[in-house]
């Protein structure tokens, strides 16, 4: 159940709730709702004549399992991050290496995508790696050069957390928190960055359904951190001549659930350099609101991931085309029966040739 | 093995070839290069010396499993059918009902599709059905609906077959030759519509890998059928948001390995007509020689596939939307160095706003 | 909407509906229910006052998409062929070489599998292959052996078909037909098969939920051959360390769907040789009717699926512990409040030594 | 690159190995090797030379990626719990409820699988939920409950851990700390229970290869905890039939590449309490050294998993059916040729009847 509270609710109903909650020994939790008011939400359900206390908006006895995260439940999200608007009206580019290497490396590759036309730098500093024995990032060194690389380039940056405990250090430095893939169940982590007021770039985990996925956004939301990106990244299926299966899809399905931006991650959809371009140019023509993309000046050097890794030359291409594309979607189609019958035939002869 | 034998090779190297490999119990099969030539492929090897008479022009000891789907093997195939050229320089347009239900009913949205900016008309008349007792399509009734509608509207028309016995019949009234999803593995079926010398659209395996899907090309090809076209249809995967999972990365990777054509099917590969739109701009973007898509006048009607069905408006926007995304794509990108970094940089600052 | 008329209804009954079908134009069709009685059934329904001939048994107007492979619809099937049943109280060992590669080897085959403990011989004349340049089977040829192996072994013999016009060539040798994983939703072929009076072995597709594979037996069984024995043999998955995942749940799952009989093939659901023991066994170990391997007496040779083909001696200890295990599952299990909770207790510290 | 340094290798070698690498930037790692020895792990390689210091027992340039987890690695590895031996010559039964709901119903269900055979007893107090608003487990208040249940059962108990923050916690109560699904890829907690010294259970990644989660094992093992137990509790796949796919066939694989305990979850892995029964039974028959079952007096009532959850009758029944399948696997096989062709022969037509 979900008691929703209006922004001049007294305190004494929600006490009154809680109290009663705990009485009948089923948790209860209270959110802010993001438009001023408490969202209260009960393991169970409460007793009818409990549920007209002075402001007492609303009572959801049964919802979909997300309410926060809900295109019902406000319009369109756009976070913003310095300059740049994700959700706005234009697709953002973010773009940098797998993992950070070294000071000289990261500086190198964050002008080069900057001139490329990113708009904001990635980088992993912490890194998941499926091997104990892998590079496991340069940890706060790297999280230092992130910031240094913004302070040249006036680019935001993004970098990935792993655990509840490293939250506090990573937010001290980036923009965006990215909670990767293997992490969109972790719940205790999803909980601790609800509890922040930065944005929140979540992967898509790689065996998530979409209703899964909505659901950790709702743990962010829920926590009171409203800022939260989604990001469709591939998923496991059985075809092994690429590394994942990317989802695009789920791109224009979010968008009819959720009022959340969600951005496409074409490197680790295909896995395979050659793919990203076509991969990151149909993720825009689906809808998405930006692209997430590795790349470095020297691909091939890099450490992680080089044979999905792009260089400079191939971004810029990528933003270029991504940027008619998006233009040519904003073109007003007017309705067939606008035109008549007829003249839409002539109209459509025309696309024929 | 496979052998190459040049135009002007004399018969008897062949004879002398195919000879020896029954002389050593292998199978051997002889097929038109598609290029005046010959190919023959032995099960195993032949004796060395037995590959050097007249007009032998290669021999490939090692080669990937499909040689004449191979883009090595020559290059981009078009595939013609009246006016419309599938693999050309603009996207093709396919749409129709999933079955055709009655003679009105198909001349209808025949008209429909055809205003609204189809190129080719699709249509069911022999349908596989999950159940026995699901309606199975009007047969060669429905045959001859679709021919009245090419008649009347000009459009080649497309339908499936489902039975070696049944490709006479079908090839008698349609342009293009569908095989179903549920047929990509029938080789039976891809054997006697290789013995044609009619285009035969072939569907993704709903399980297929995208080299075993390559692999049933080369049965149709192998046959001297050379007119074939890829359709991408969804993936099966585990999330029931969606009907399938629309691999959208199988177009551009089918690009980089085939010569051959291929084509979307979004109605299948979303299963939800809220998504059809933007999945089939998506699939242009990707690189997709065409569209194929179920749309009629009153989708709600249809008796098979409603949920997934559009309307002719829905898809006139899908015609113009795709048409303009087709030809932003065709934009030459200057190279970033020929700019120069500094102009460069200028012009993505543009393309950051 | 099934219409169920009794063995004694008149003929004017079932004439009557399939009149008011007709002009309804609504697709009918009639059909044993292996009881004596007929079923007819109508795409859509019927008017209530057509329901009331005499003869009417039972108007099902809602019902599982399955009728006859129901579970409801009748006891446990057990298919008999020669002396070996099939669902009954032991599981069955089918056993013998991907493809039949010539006579001594397949009559040498068959007389190791017999001593190892097989009660069917298993053996491929016609090969669905991906490649059309691999081996394709020796057809006609290999019909033959394999009769020549059931004289000389007194084993019955399955063999696959790959389409309808073959069926009656394959049905004058073989005792069962196998219709093959890539052929589960080739409807064609079922109707066809379906017209049989012969035990017909149906796989799994590899990417088919159990309610497709149910409906494919349906199309079969309502053709009025009703001895069909269902075949898990491999799913399709993300895991490259084995050909497909055996999805040996599925047998439990369709022993509480259906009446007909299910084996489990290990030899695909794993695809290495070293697995197949295990497999099998867990595979009784779920309630299987039996087992479907390959096995010869030199996997190393075989032209197909070396990597999963085990030896007669491995066979044998299959055989062995199979038949173990099957009778410690018909053990009867007193219930533990019959033996008294102090008891129980006891009688488990044992058990938990 | 692995170094492998013997049990009486002077301290100077490893640390001039350690050094080599800091000055060369590789990260190096050092781990004991559960023999007494050491293990240095290096990123990329060190120059040979330096590969000859005294104690250097092997140098591994190309390996498995994961090594302590490898069967080549050392023999199997028991994991002892109280009386409770996993990986020993009996299967282990681990039942209780999916989470702790009060105190009264643990100690009565505690007691009632402990009648019914259960070894272990299992419980959650911190739960992994999808939705941030349903019902998170009791937390330390369970814990408490779990070791009263012990005192009272005398049964060792496993609970899970989901936070690196927790694992001491956690640990202080539990005898066996679990790892669940959403958790296999969460590195920090992995590195965190790693460095404990007490049994960690490892379930497998709903959509993680073998391999990987062979990985996570190794992630454990190299802090140092050589106790580590697998658990097989179902893949994700298309079929909505069942919840999980139980990919029983990892059983027979991890036995054949790590020497770690193995058990089989099939409540999870099937999600249906009627399926339960046949899974864990043929997980025994597939080689799994124990079954991790939810069990409770009353399923109905569970608050969480309770269409997955099964009675103490049912209990008891697979433990008395698993027992007696143990025991008939323990039978020695003689060999086939050691009978006799003709005795094998006579020996098996009875197993034909």
């Amino acid at each position: 159940m979900i008691i929703s509270l209006a922004a001049d609710a007294p305190v004494s109903t929600s006490v009154a709730l809680l109290a009663a909650a705990t009485t009948l020994r089923k948790q209860a939790r209270t959110m802010p709702d993001g438009r001023g008011g408490l969202l209260i939400t009960v393991d169970g359900s409460l007793p009818d004549d409990l549920l007209h206390g002075p402001g007492v908006a609303a009572v959801h006895r049964s919802h979909k399992p997300y309410v926060l995260a809900s295109l019902e439940h406000r319009a369109r999200t756009v976070v913003t991050v310095g300059d740049v608007r994700i959700g706005g009206d234009r697709p953002v580019v973010m773009a940098g290496p797998c993992s950070i290497e070294g000071r000289e490396s990261l500086l190198r590759t964050a002008h080069a995508v900057r001139a490329a036309g990113a708009d904001i730098l990635r980088g992993g500093a912490f890194k998941p790696r499926t091997s104990p024995y892998s590079f496991q990032g340069l940890g706060e060194e790297g999280l230092r050069y992130l910031a240094e690389a913004r302070e040249q380039t006036g680019m935001p940056v993004i970098t990935e957390v792993m655990e509840p405990e490293q939250v506090d250090l990573v937010a001290e430095y980036a923009d965006i928190i990215q909670i990767g893939t293997r992490n969109m169940s972790n719940f205790p982590l999803l909980r601790r960055v609800g509890q922040l007021r930065k944005p929140v770039l979540l992967k898509r985990g790689m065996s998530a359904r979409v209703d899964e996925w909505l659901m950790s956004a709702e743990y962010i939301l829920s926590g009171g951190n409203l800022q939260v990106i989604l990001c469709e990244r591939g998923i496991r299926s059985f075809d092994p001549a690429t590394r994942f299966t990317l989802d695009l899809t789920a791109v224009p399905l979010v968008k009819e659930l959720t009022h959340l931006p969600v951005v496409v991650d074409p490197s680790h959809g295909t896995g395979l350099r050659s793919l990203v371009g076509a991969m990151a140019i149909a993720g825009i023509a689906a809808g998405a609101d930006g692209i997430f993309v590795e790349a470095e000046p020297d691909p091939e050097r890099a450490t992680s991931d080089a044979a999905q890794t792009i260089d400079p030359e191939e971004l810029y291409r990528i933003v270029q085309r991504g940027r008619l594309v998006a233009e040519a979607l904003k073109a007003t189609i007017p309705t067939q029966l606008t035109g008549g019958m007829r003249e839409g035939t002539r109209e459509l002869a025309a696309v024929g040739d």
